[in-house]
């Protein structure tokens, strides 16, 4: 990685495309020589921010959302099952993915690739404290001590800001992706990004 | 074409993701050896029914669809000007669209591709039915006649039916294509939609 390319992901636990893309936004990270940033923020902040009605208004909408995951994650051969808790409250798993962040930007992808795992492969509840404690451990960190940390004001404070950074710069949804000022969304749009990439 | 694979293309002219996935659904056809069904509808009727709000309702969406419809317009290779004249409304067009559909099914793709074009690459009103007429006897049609057609209360009836089937099919939006009971929602899902026809 050069440094000069970066493609920005803006993720939410609770969101299936981003749990798609999550599995995949590396892979276009090595094809196109281009670094990851991954960038927790709070989706329910951002549909209230943007005016944005959740997808889960809409009947018809859903149950074509489930065939569509379901084709997606068959696509990318991983595995998908749908949450039992949907849509569930992420504040928590989000908080202790800034806290993360703050200690070790490393640790940021294999924890939300944990998270995300569980939550849509394995139907766990992530917005219990002690699960994403327990899920974090999985992943080699400190379950406790980040679940601690994801109280601290400074971290409740940088989820604010990520969320309204990214709805300043146009987001309305998740998975939100830039590319420089270029944005794209959803987990669809992957090809666009990577082809951003390529073109610069 | 073996009459076996068939693909149900439901649009509204006044789309622009219809327009964009109309530019390409006959090579998918081709590729595929698939009998395209090109099937107007009124989408106004589809979002009143399946509770849809317009996607015009949230401001940093219809920024952000400006420029993904430039980008698809690119990648397809085709003209692209965002119609100053949107929403506007397509009762006219699809009626017509219905009425040359009745008098000869294999004039419904040109007469759509026309309009299409005059509406989201020439910036033309679609809406006004001289222009509608004027544009039919460019793709050698009686656009006179069409126009008189429209009025028809069969061809009124028809639209709402084939509206009121493609709803109750599950459809919540425009472009929505069907594979046998399989659904497909997007120009963005072209891709499925081959791939669904490759596995029959």
């Amino acid at each position: 990685v050069t440094g000069e390319r970066i493609i920005e992901f803006f993720f939410d636990i609770g969101s299936p495309y981003s749990y798609l893309a999550a599995t995949q936004v590396e892979q276009v990270g090595r094809r196109t020589d281009a670094e990851i940033r991954w960038r927790p923020f709070l989706l329910g902040g951002v549909f209230k921010s943007s005016g944005n009605p959740a997808p889960a208004a809409v009947a018809a909408k859903v149950r074509y959302m489930v065939t569509d995951l379901e084709r997606w994650a068959a696509h990318y051969g991983v595995p998908f099952k749908l949450a039992s808790r949907f849509p569930l409250n992420t504040l928590q798993a989000q908080r202790v993915l800034i806290a993360a962040g703050r200690s070790d930007p490393h640790t940021v992808p294999p924890l939300s690739l944990a998270l995300f795992e569980a939550y849509w492969a394995d139907d766990r509840d992530i917005s219990d404290i002690e699960e994403i404690a327990r899920i974090a451990d999985t992943v080699g960190l400190d379950g406790r001590g980040l679940a601690a940390m994801g109280s601290d004001p400074a971290v409740k404070d940088q989820l604010k800001a990520v969320t309204a950074e990214a709805v300043e710069r146009g987001a309305f949804g998740a998975p939100t992706f830039f590319v420089g000022s270029e944005m794209f969304f959803g987990n669809d749009r992957l090809d666009f990004v990577e082809r951003a990439c390529e073109a610069l």
